[in-house]
C-alpha cells in the first residue's frame, strides 16, 4: 500500500512547489517507497486535521501519520532502514545542522526572491491567507519584500558558499552518493524552480551543477516536476 | 610516543588561539592521543617546511606528515578508528558541510570583530606579516576591519542560528555526545576567548551554554587554556 502525502500544490494542482514537501519526495524516492500525492491548498487546513497540525507535508503510512519533514526522514529511516538517508547517529545529528541551515539561511533568502511570484501561482482562494500570514512576518508588502531582487541575487549565491565548498570536494552533500542532506538542499532549491521563473543560480555554479545531477537522480523526478 | 603539533602562539607561548589548531586539540583529546604541542609563530614558516606547505596545524605522527585540520581530522579518523569522531562515510560528509560553514561565515564573521585584538596578542615579529596579509584580504586596515563592532555584534550572533536551531533538540552538534561537528564549532570559537577580551555571546545564548560544555569537556582542555 502506497504512503499517502499531502503535498502542497498551486492553482494549476500539477504545480508542487513546497521546499519542505520536496525534501520528502526525494528521501521517499531515495528509498523506493510508492507515494500517493495529494495536492493540497494552504487554506484546506481540514483536510489534514487528522494530524493535529496544519501545515505539509504531511504522510499517512496505513494507520500511522506524521508531519515535518524532518520528523518525516526520521521516521522513514526508522521504519525503512534498507537503503539509508542518513548511515547512523552521528549522520543523522549532522544533517539536523544542514536542515537548520536551509530552513534560517536558505528559506528566508529565496523568500525575498521569489515571493511575489509565489503569491501569482497558488490557488485563488489561498491568496488572502498567503499576503495577510507573509505580510505579517516579512513586516512589509510582498511586493516590497521582492523588490530589488536583482541587487540581492549575488548576496544569495554567497550564502549557498558552504554547500560550494563541500561539493568542489565530493559528488554530493552525503558524499559519493546523495544522502537527505542532498535532499534537503534539492528539495529547498525545487520551491524557486516550480514556483518562479527566476533564475537563482549561474549555470556553471558547482551548486547548480550537482542541482542538475539531482534533478536527474530518482528516475527524473525532479527533473520532471511542472515549472510555471 | 607522543604526536608532535606546532601550534600558532602569541608573543606569550602560552596564549594557543588558532581555530583551526584547536579543531585538531580537541579531535586529539576526543581520542585520548598524547599530543606535544610546539609554539609556533606566523613567521617560521622554515619550522615546517618539512610540511611542503606555510599553516598551521601541522602533525608529525612518527614519520606521517599531515597539514590541515581537515586532513588531520580524517587522517586521526582512519589510523585510530576507536572512539570515532565522525561515525561512519556520512556523518564524515556531513561534518564537511559544518567544516565549510564555520570556514565561510564564522572565520569572516569573527575576524570583523577580534582581527585588531588578534594583532595586539601576536609576537611583535609577526606583526609586520599579520597587518600586510590580512589588509591585503580584507582592502582596510585592520582597525578600519574591526571599527564598529559594536553594531555588527547582533548580526554575527544572528548567524549562529544553524547551530542553535539544533541545540534546541540535541545536546551537541553530533548528537548525544561530541563528534567532529563539535570540535569545528568549539575550535572556532576558542580563536576569540583565547586572543580577545571581546565577548560574542550572550550568557544565556544556547551556543554558549553548549560552548561552556565543550570547555569542560576533555578534563577541561578548552577551560583551562590560557586566555588575554
Amino acid at each position: 500500500m502506497s504512503i499517502i502525502m499531502h503535498d502542497l500544490a498551486g492553482a494549476d494542482p500539477d504545480l508542487r512547489f513546497s521546499p519542505f514537501c520536496w525534501r520528502t519526495r526525494f528521501a521517499l524516492a531515495h528509498k523506493g517507497l510508492p507515494v500517493e500525492t495529494l495536492p493540497w491548498r494552504f487554506t484546506e487546513t481540514s483536510d489534514i486535521a487528522f494530524s493535529d497540525q496544519a501545515l505539509v507535508p504531511v504522510i499517512r503510512d496505513g494507520d500511522k501519520v506524521v508531519s515535518d519533514s524532518w520528523a518525516i526522514g526520521r521516521y522513514l529511516e526508522d521504519t525503512y532502514p534498507a537503503v539509508p538517508i542518513f548511515g547512523g547517529p552521528q549522520a543523522r545529528a549532522h544533517a539536523r545542522f544542514i536542515n537548520a541551515w536551509a530552513d534560517s539561511v536558505l528559506i528566508l533568502g529565496i523568500a525575498r526572491l521569489i515571493v511575489r511570484d509565489i503569491f501569482d501561482i497558488i490557488d485563488p482562494k489561498d491568496r488572502d491567507y498567503f499576503r495577510t500570514s507573509r505580510e505579517g512576518w516579512f513586516g512589509v508588502t510582498l511586493e516590497a519584500f521582492q523588490a530589488g531582487r536583482e541587487e540581492r541575487l549575488a548576496g544569495f549565491q554567497e550564502s549557498l558558499s558552504p554547500a560550494r565548498l563541500v561539493l568542489r570536494h565530493q559528488a554530493f552533500l552525503g558524499g559519493t552518493a546523495p544522502s537527505y542532506a542532498d535532499h534537503i538542499l534539492a528539495g529547498t532549491l525545487m520551491w524557486p524552480r516550480c514556483a518562479s521563473r527566476f533564475p537563482l543560480l549561474a549555470q556553471d555554479d558547482p551548486v547548480a551543477i550537482w542541482f542538475g545531477k539531482m534533478l536527474d537522480a530518482y528516475g527524473g523526478l525532479g527533473r520532471g516536476a511542472k515549472t510555471p
